[in-house]
């Protein structure tokens, strides 16, 4: 029997905003909720206990490079990831799916499921809806998605259609491949469709009815603009089902946290808060800076006021500019700790605004007082990290 | 007035091992001790904090890259190096003298100073033995070193004559320039002397003489082969006076710190074992070992058995080996972590036996006991660190 149990206690009156309570084995999540994300069984650079007192009720692991180094055998045999790798909360492994799709050239899909090469030595592997099951099984987290397949921006309606399609048909099949496993895990649906709003609104109704016990919604925030990523979710919510939780895969900067949670979003994993943190960007309540900004050299206060994770209640902006500056290691700790920590805040900020009834308020606040990173930077940067994606395949 | 004091407590009846207490403003240090190397004021990867739960005392910083980075007067301005960097137990800065002779084609030395271009960007600096006294007020640390003369092994005499001749003459301008900076400070003496059993007796002399709070020997561990770093020392220590604390500069891996122990020495800096451990070589009772070879991969007790380090309280060994073959940031932490508490309960066994009286035989057992990195691995490391110091400078 599954200990999995998901509660909704309010409901904002003007937007689709929802808080509520996730129940797993390894502890209670409330919603909204933004999970770090440690890839490679370790959110990089920061230690669980630092999770936790960052407010860090559950992370995401990655399913592809957990498979591949240490292997999931490897994980099974030590009693699971929470043992491995000393985190005793909620954790949620994805399917592998996104990172197949995005090595690109290096995979082949059929309605088996999908080949690929790994980044790390060339070796072939496949993945199917059965084989995913088992290997999510092995590593043990409290949540575990299915294969999906998720489709580049743009795409011709054909390729949405065939990839939504047959991830339907995957996802029948994991439900049952994963009854030989442990009943102990919860496994989700994940809604595809592309960028097609018909696609969107049917995937949701398929996946929504069959038998998960929570909807993820994939294949967003692939390089599409924002407004488009925007326009989906309204065709999506309305279609899931109430009582299930929505987790939106992928996302999870400040300003798109907020906004997917007045779409009616409860969950959101992103590697985005501690990327950009390593290359400088630490959010405040005004938007994101960059500490290696020479504004900083002198700074006597902390990165930003009243703020009270780790690095603020003990470092000035000054000290935190010069070991960035020089590119020292505790930088990247202290950086990704601000980071998580700001988003944990602002989790439980706008949980707070919906339980009082006061989220729409707070959202238009937010986002009128706070400034993202500049559309060209991001860009940039999107640039870097489909290069650095192709420097890892080659 | 200074508040600093030096006390010994036990010497060991068969070498010149002796158990001492060193009182500073920022608090009491037990000898013989280990003090990891901060160098850009952040011992690398690993946070005050940890530090502290790992037993350490005392660190250093080097002046020569904070005289650069971010700047003595910016330190100064934040209170000092314990301000800034939010560490509040004693520091020991050098006086840049090792890295500016490290530099090569970069530096010019005569009788006013030494004349170098940064290796940040090619800026040309002047140090005197009287600025380096301002620098050194400035930075604030508890113990300050005079700006001194290293040479390189091999030398001929007529260079070692001078470098240490003119170290002598810098060492007394130091002593004179210190009156007009902060009280609560105190100046060690640098011996030099090379590679000359009557120059480095010459050099004791000289410096012991002086009113230094402490002795420094400088100038080895630069490559020359360990038993002439030692017969080096069996000319030095019989000339220093008993009752001040003497530091050996740069040295500081698991053999070499016993060893130095019986031959007088009570005060130890050193990177290796912060360096090594992000290389993969951690420290165990039986020697060094890399976490990166294979025979981890499936290793479920701790690095070292009974080792009470964060590290191995809390992670597998193979957990360890995963983060440092993904070369995750947190592997840096957690092997410098096991690295630097490995040093201080070794430097606690060290005068633990000392005061028993069983200093002798410890020594030997633990020599017979612990394999250290092998003369081969040692020299391609040498060549690493060699064309690494190159590079910075290109």
């Amino acid at each position: 029997m599954s200990s999995f149990s998901f509660t909704i206690e309010a409901e904002c009156p003007e937007t689709w905003a929802r808080a509520g309570t996730i129940s797993t084995p390894h502890g209670v999540v409330q919603t909204p909720i933004f999970m770090p994300v440690g890839t490679q069984a370790t959110v990089k650079s920061v230690s669980p206990e630092e999770l936790y007192e960052a407010g860090v009720a559950i992370i995401l692991a990655n399913t592809y490079h957990l498979m591949l180094r240490p292997g999931s055998q490897l994980i099974s045999d030590f009693g699971g990831l929470h043992t491995f790798m000393h985190w005793d909360n909620p954790i949620l492994t994805d399917s592998g799916g996104f990172q197949v799709f995005s090595l690109g050239h290096l995979r082949k899909v059929n309605e088996e499921g999908a080949t690929f090469k790994s980044h790390l030595d060339g070796s072939a592997h496949l993945l199917t809806p059965e084989s995913v099951m088992q290997i999510e099984a092995e590593l043990g987290a409290d949540i575990i998605l299915p294969l999906d397949i998720c489709v580049s921006y743009p795409c011709t309606s054909t390729e949405a259609r065939e990839a939504m399609e047959r991830t339907h048909r995957w996802a029948e099949r994991a439900l049952t491949a994963k009854e030989r496993y442990r009943t102990e895990q919860t496994l989700f649906g994940i809604v595809q469709g592309a960028f097609e709003p018909e696609l969107r609104q049917y995937s949701a109704q398929v996946i929504g009815n069959m038998p998960f016990a929570g909807i993820a919604v994939g294949g967003l925030s692939v390089g599409e603009p924002k407004a488009v990523m925007w326009e989906m979710l309204h065709h999506v919510t309305p279609e899931l089902p109430e009582d299930k939780p929505r987790h939106l895969l992928g996302v999870g900067s400040p300003e798109d946290f907020v906004t997917a949670v007045g779409l009616g979003m409860d969950m959101f994993d992103c590697a985005l808060p501690t990327r950009v943190a390593r290359h400088g960007g630490l959010f405040t309540r005004h938007g994101r800076v960059n500490i290696t900004s020479a504004r900083f050299r002198t700074e006597r206060g902390p990165v930003e006021a009243e703020c009270d994770c780790y690095t603020c209640q003990n470092y000035s902006a000054a000290y935190v500019h010069h070991l960035a500056r020089c590119e020292e290691q505790l930088y990247y700790r202290l950086g990704s700790i601000h980071n998580i920590r700001y988003m944990l805040r602002l989790a439980s900020q706008v949980r707070g605004a919906i339980c009082a009834g006061t989220f729409a308020a707070f959202r238009d606040r937010f986002l009128a007082s706070y400034t993202p990173a500049m559309e060209v930077v991001r860009e940039e940067q999107r640039e870097k990290w489909k290069m650095a994606r192709r420097a890892n395949k080659a």
